[in-house]
């Protein structure tokens, strides 16, 4: 049914965007085409080691940069975009971390604003063995060391906003975005409401792996090959991002407080178990009350993210989220992982 | 090495306790020692049906009801206290969970205060199926019902706090209390500070199940016959709650907005991690940031909590966590499960 | 009509309570009793020059010190506690700030955690000239130094909380407590809901003058000689804390986030303008919206403070709040002042 | 010093923006240039009466429309602009405000989500008498009727944001936008730092008056006429927006949670107040702590803002600020006013 051409694109460095919106797409795509993108990492591949300090060899805005946009054919403001993640592979050999002065959960912040100088800067370098599926972390003042386990995901997916806005690439919100969750792997669609014509998405900033809650503000950041494949589901809005796997159905919130984005994500699960199931609104937030999980996606943005996330299994006979779209473009990318 | 006593304790309703501190010990404990006590759930038994509407059957500050407090014998000010969960087993086959208004994370509340008149006040009852390890949710406005995972938990659970102060049964902070996280199930260490003589322990306010987050602000409410033992640990200082299972240890955060909790459990888990692993600070910051879990426990009482999980598998070379005792205490309680 | 008998308190050390609630009153007072008290500072007086660090003269939980609880004959729960502060006049020629590891605004906190170190903690002498009025600030590493207004202030006044609790003096909540307000100044009654048999009231924590928010943690701490008439207004209840003076009203929120202090001000606001007025609910809330002043009292307690203030002028045909209370005792109190 | 020419803008309803950033200019001015300039309501004039329930005749994204941009000679990115407003003059004789559904303080909103219906929509219609300086309240559901103060000022002032962004009007933050403070009356200068060349600066969204947080998100609103002037700050960089009257100094955080806004602005004030009189950093958090207000503008936008505001006679031997560029601009538009 879905018709299916293979897009491949890697943007040169001038063509790296770090707006959600205000941009030229970059390719055109058509529900079904699946798209092969090279991702680079969130400090535009500039930090490589040690002595490379983000603060100094990065410049403000160029932070987090995107591939994309891409403009997928017949969307328009009230549709959905389906987005499914066939694979994330690590395009390098290594990943790096950082701390970055006033940036993340344990220290002061440009927001958090207090008087203390900022925490040290250091860089991080992780070894990536993908045949392994590890990630190595080094310490840097000790000799300790330890593989951890290789999960990659995508930091920053999204479309333009409404509104006629353009919002940094740093940002997450109802467009997308800077979301940060490590749900974002691999075998996962996600949902984004489309806000102007085209939809005009992009993606980057992959993460080998990353903690929930983002807490020193940086995830082991890597430049990926991505390969993922789109449709439009027309007619039918989607207000905040939302995932779907295999065994569950997620929203995500972006806000400060993070108490906020918490309200946000379930709020919009409530919403969505009882259209999926025909359960009442009270009887739906029962249930989710009981049997939701509440992963934290980053904890350091602009705005926090958490995810409201409910197992298919207990919800009474749901319906197929989004008319199934998500097992037909999983079925579709059957292959390509 | 340990000597074991075996108390059992059931409350009569006018031995139940309403706040931590501020009460005299209803028995005495030895570390070693093996208590089995009875729990009523955080309604005092007193809802029952879809007629008992909590505001109507509760009265202030009846709710929440623990069993306690316990005097264990050699805790003074500056240990710690550690409690082992061993089993818990709902007391009936009845749960029951409501809404309550403005009360949980969907409502406006008494300190999120808005103009708007609350939710409607309902009830839900649930049938608990020991054997099959079920909790049967019935929805009231549709006939939708479906099985839940038994998967029973403490939600109240604290020492008297220090400073003079007794705090309500409804507040979780430092000295533990209503920390409402499904992680404190059989088989996990709870390490707590001792703020007064004897330390002045109590529990209550099980749940066959919860949601993360408590959505509601209600869970799936039992009374339990739950037994655990305790151990003191002279000399060592315990600033927030703790846990700890056979594969992970965890901080507790308990603080408004929540971003506080996840910044307090985090803190405290990377002080932890170092301490265990002889990494230095920032290196630990680092490594927990990568690979450490959030989960929310309740987003409705008072203060919220979030935890900082880490996989003791993820750490490099850590040393038993306050040397050993949890392994000791599961070893010990072998055959009361 | 006010029966008047003037009573005269003045704490030794052993007598300074650390909480409210679970301490036994140290005076009795009926109705229209004038209360002449002195209370010590902050730091109980132990810090008197910039060798005195608070956190090495001061051993916790011995900060904050009140003086009370007083017994007030014939209030019982459920009923308001107008108290009015006729007089407030530094007990000593000095006052002192500092700051505080890990206390204030611009730092982060035990609960704000983060892995920074804790700002140099100093403490500032000021000079107080009664005479003059003004109070001087003297750089600590410069030569600049300037005249300050005198506006003495009560930091920390309130009942007993109700629900058998104890809280800490450090703690303001809806019994009052450290309210950190500039507001607290003579002049003002303040109106409390009374929680337990005889209320139980008490006092400290003067400060000379001090601006919102209460940035550093601390503000110029006094002791000081404080005189005040008390009534009890029977069967009329108070859910936060409320204040009077000649030409307005002020209702007063205590949470975190300081959003939520701001809600629970005005939605008190609300309701008692509508009260007073007879203005249906919305057109209350319109009007407060346009006419409210919302000055912010502590931004660094365990909960924060915000004020809703209300002009009387502004507010169409008011009836006098608690029957003319506050007009009442300012009268009674004319020549103590 | 200043030339001078006098420029007059009147917006066309196309002309209108919805955005700071992403637009050309309609006009352009040098330093010393007086604009007079028509700003439009927040509604874009479109509710005129009780029947004109905003959510029905307005539509989004089309609220809150600014005049301009314009672009200033000069203005390159690490200047600052000062905008001083020489006067604001309702543009008719009356205005009016709202309740508007899920916005505002007092009620839940898309951010702080519940499951509670919105509060009932209700526009009020004020009659402004601008010789009498008044502004004329009348009660919906009774007849309470009362004049308050005529106190106009601008809502929404900025410039273009940086990092190729364009953000929607209704959002505060670093650029200035949505800052719906009652401080940006006439006789004040606004300091705002520069982002892109010729700084793009657009105004609207004018209150006849409005409380301190706008408890229910809409002020008084009115088209205004406003005259202003500007002046280019070379090689002096501005982090956040900042107000200068002819007696105090004012910084502006934009933030959620609310507590966050205050650190920026005390974070700022401290930093300025440091660096105009040559006090040591901890002295100026310490003189500030006790001299400074905290004055809330909104609690209802995207982001909240706070001011901390100093009054000059409190700060010892300052300089003036920005070279006293404000003294300049009051004197450069005596009889504007």
């Amino acid at each position: 049914m879905i018709a299916m051409e293979k897009i491949t694109y890697r943007p040169v460095r001038d063509e790296l965007a770090y707006t959600f919106g205000g941009r030229l797409p970059v390719a055109h795509l058509h529900s079904g085409d699946v798209l092969e993108v090279f991702t680079e990492d969130c400090f535009g591949g500039l930090v490589r080691g040690p002595a490379d300090l983000p603060s100094q060899v990065c410049r403000m805005p160029y932070l987090n940069p995107v591939s994309g946009p891409f403009f997928v054919e017949d969307a328009e403001p009230g549709d959905t975009l389906a987005i499914h993640l066939a694979s994330i592979t690590p395009a390098r050999d290594w990943g790096v971390s950082s701390t970055f002065p006033h940036f993340g959960a344990l220290t002061s912040t440009s927001h958090t604003a207090t008087l203390q100088p900022p925490l040290e800067e250091r860089v991080w370098v992780y070894g990536i063995d993908r045949q392994a599926g590890t990630v190595r972390f080094q310490a840097t003042e000790t000799n300790h060391a330890i593989n951890l386990p290789l999960d990659p995901m995508i930091g920053t997916i999204g479309v333009a906003p409404g509104g006629f806005q353009a919002r940094s690439t740093i940002v997450p919100d109802t467009h997308g975005g800077n979301l940060d969750t490590p749900r974002l792997r691999a075998g996962t669609t996600l949902y984004l409401g489309v806000n102007v014509h085209g939809a005009m998405f992009a993606l980057g900033d992959g993460h080998a792996c990353q903690g929930e809650g983002e807490a020193c503000g940086v995830g082991v950041e890597i430049a990926t090959t991505t390969i993922l494949t789109v449709e439009v589901i027309k007619g039918v809005s989607t207000v905040w991002p939302r995932l779907e796997t295999d065994t569950s159905i997620m929203s995500i919130g972006c806000a400060r407080p993070l108490e906020d984005a918490y309200r946000i994500a379930h709020h919009d699960m409530v919403g969505w178990a009882s259209e999926l199931t025909g359960l009442e609104i009270l009887d739906a937030y029962q249930l989710i009350s009981q049997v939701g999980r509440a992963p934290i996606g980053n904890v350091c943005d602009p705005n926090y993210t958490v995810l409201a996330a409910v197992d298919k299994a207990l919800l009474p006979t749901p319906d197929p989220a989004y008319t199934g779209v998500h097992a037909r473009l999983r079925q579709h990318t059957t292959g390509l992982r």
